[in-house]
């Protein structure tokens, strides 16, 4: 019996891709992992989460076990109706469906809107496991470069013109992080959001906006593209796991209802009554505007403590972008393949994720490298920059 | 903008479905749910749940609440394979794929197996949510009938044999549910199970044992079909849902592992680390075959409660399967369309699931009802049957 001869047409398409989360390689345990781009230890609020679930379990018992039942659930999507009002997004209740992370709402829509032939855009860099997702259902991308303004809409609009005037097949999905974009930290200008509504309604696509970072501003608080989207073409994507605890798996998406329908017809997971009570009992019981504040502090004044140990120890062998939120810096080291010093590197004990696995042309990203300030303590990024320039003229050398 | 442009061609077929759950409409606050396929709410072990979120944040504080990290979620994984390897069925590891509850588990099958023109085998009648799951891939059906010892595996030959010389498409899936079948309760002989898994090498077809009620035996242990699966053509689905709790999302699937490759591309709700932490905790400190003797005694006292109230209000207008063990009867009402009448009997103050939802065509389940004795209590059940036995009287005069 041959496994390949059953599976389908798209599945075997699909595996010639690498395995999901290939690439990161185990990191060892004495290496300092600017890597992960998840919360501290310390930031994840775990002692209330206890509460929150005892609090739940005392008013609620089973239910919160049952396939449906607790009102807590509801809690959560209130929670993101009133956040997302007081950012400019006004939704009805029918108009948000929560997920198990922002990653299952990308998965969730790329099912339901992508076949085969279907050309899609996305930014060049793009976050990894968003590319990952779309790759299991098409393999046409239109790629479109980041500045410091974010992604350059006048290049997608030459693109596009472009393709219409050949009659090649235009895009239907364009995929973008506008705020604190993973990887590179960067922020689409306010000019640059209004374009890029202004070519979906031109040219008849959709814009999927990927906000999972949209709270963790340092400076000023950028407007959601949602919020200027009067055609309705957005589909805007949000996240607890960068302001709460990832574990948690709750994200959510928001568009027109007519557009989010047949989500709910792909997503067989059934709803996860008891991560989603927890997490809306602890939002009844946290002063949430409180703690983003303090995460914006911490993670403002961790960025700081990044930037000045790359200034010190590595400025004469790289560049950077400056992020105005987020979790991510992206580091250019010319010359150097990162993906090849990656082991290297580890040995020596840091740990970072090479940039080519955020391009769809992976050759584009050689001499890139994330590094994120969200996990470690200070004093070991410092160390960790230190180790890693090291690494990094060794080979610059050679 | 018209949203129906942009989807891609199987969500066009898909949404020419009803939406997902439309099978029960809500039931009112009066009505006894005897449609309800979940725990009462005395078995859902809330309090040790509880417990077990303390200890698990105790001892490894925000792990759970981390992408990964809890050993916990290990914990999940060895348990599954301990119990199995006691029921007949060995694996390793690599063979055994955690997924958000018994469904998400169907899904990844179909995502990864079926194509648009692919045919697959159901029982007749089947779990009308993987009935719902399948119709989102393929609207080829062969259905095969059940009777007192399950699946018709001879009727099941003879069309195989029929559509091979006449040269039609072959089936690539065959989904049962051979242990305490959900509607019918019935449970497939061991002679069947070894003719199912003899077609499956001769006509080479992959078979999904969908095993969720497979711990709650009332009598004789049912040895699983993947416990005597030496061509290795079985995905094995088990559930915690029917056992611990379905809020907590956590089911399984085992399949020799190039057959399980390519379910986690599919998978991108990236785990429930939380979930499956906490029923990791509560697992390891839990006597499990306790309480899985525990719930077969009262699921089995449950049961003979509904079937002699059905002997007692409705031997003379219907007949019934005695199930040997899971959550369900199936009742055969003649000459009623049990759909037409359900609004009646809930406003009644009785809820049952009307049989045409479990069958692909839909007009053969007309007459038939699931009743649960899982989720009401003994005393409800009594007073349900007997106010069901008036409402389909009144029908069956007329």
């Amino acid at each position: 019996m041959e496994p390949e001869s059953f599976f389908t047409k798209n599945t075997k398409v699909a595996l010639k891709h690498e395995p999901p989360g290939e690439w990161m390689p185990p990191v060892p345990d004495h290496s300092i992992p600017l890597n992960a781009g998840y919360p501290a230890h310390s930031l994840i609020p775990y002692e209330e989460m206890n509460e929150a679930v005892k609090d739940l379990i005392e008013e609620e018992k089973d239910l919160p076990f049952q396939y449906l039942g607790s009102k807590k659930v509801n809690t959560v999507k209130k929670f993101v109706r009133e956040r997302l009002a007081e950012r400019g997004v006004v939704l009805l209740e029918k108009e948000i469906l929560v997920t198990a992370g922002a990653i299952q709402g990308i998965d969730l829509i790329a099912r339901t809107f992508i076949d085969r032939d279907t050309w899609i855009v996305v930014e060049s860099p793009s976050y990894m496991e968003g590319l990952e997702t779309f790759r299991n259902y098409t393999d046409h991308y239109i790629t479109v470069p980041i500045d410091e303004n974010g992604m350059q809409t006048e290049e997608l609009e030459k693109t596009l013109k472009d393709r219409k005037e050949k009659n090649l097949p235009m895009p239907k999905l364009v995929y973008t992080i506008p705020s604190f974009h993973n990887p590179t930290g960067t922020t689409m200008s306010i000019d640059r959001r209004r374009h890029l509504l202004e070519l979906a309604s031109e040219f008849d696509f959709l814009i999927i906006e990927d906000d999972a970072y949209g709270e963790l501003y340092f400076g000023e608080r950028p407007t959601p593209i949602k919020a200027m989207d009067s055609g309705s073409r957005v589909f805007y994507i949000g996240s607890f796991s960068k302001t709460v605890a990832p574990g948690m798996r709750v994200g959510y998406v928001a568009a027109r209802s007519d557009l989010l329908e047949p989500l709910p017809w792909f997503k067989k997971d059934l709803g996860h009554p008891f991560a989603e009570a927890t997490l809306g009992s602890y939002l009844s019981q946290t002063d949430m505007k409180k703690r983003f504040e303090m995460l914006r502090k911490v993670y403002q004044q961790n960025c700081k403590t990044l930037i000045s140990s790359l200034e010190k120890y590595m400025g004469d062998i790289a560049t950077w972008k400056n992020p105005s939120g987020g979790y991510f810096v992206w580091v250019h080291v010319p010359g150097v393949d990162t993906s090849k010093i990656l082991n290297e590197a580890m040995q020596a004990g840091v740990a970072y994720v090479p940039g080519k696995h955020f391009f769809v042309h992976e050759q584009e990203g050689l001499s890139y490298l994330r590094l994120s300030f969200s996990y470690v303590s200070r004093e070991e990024m410092v160390t960790a920059v230190e180790k890693l320039s090291q690494v990094i003229k060794k080979h610059i050398d050679q």
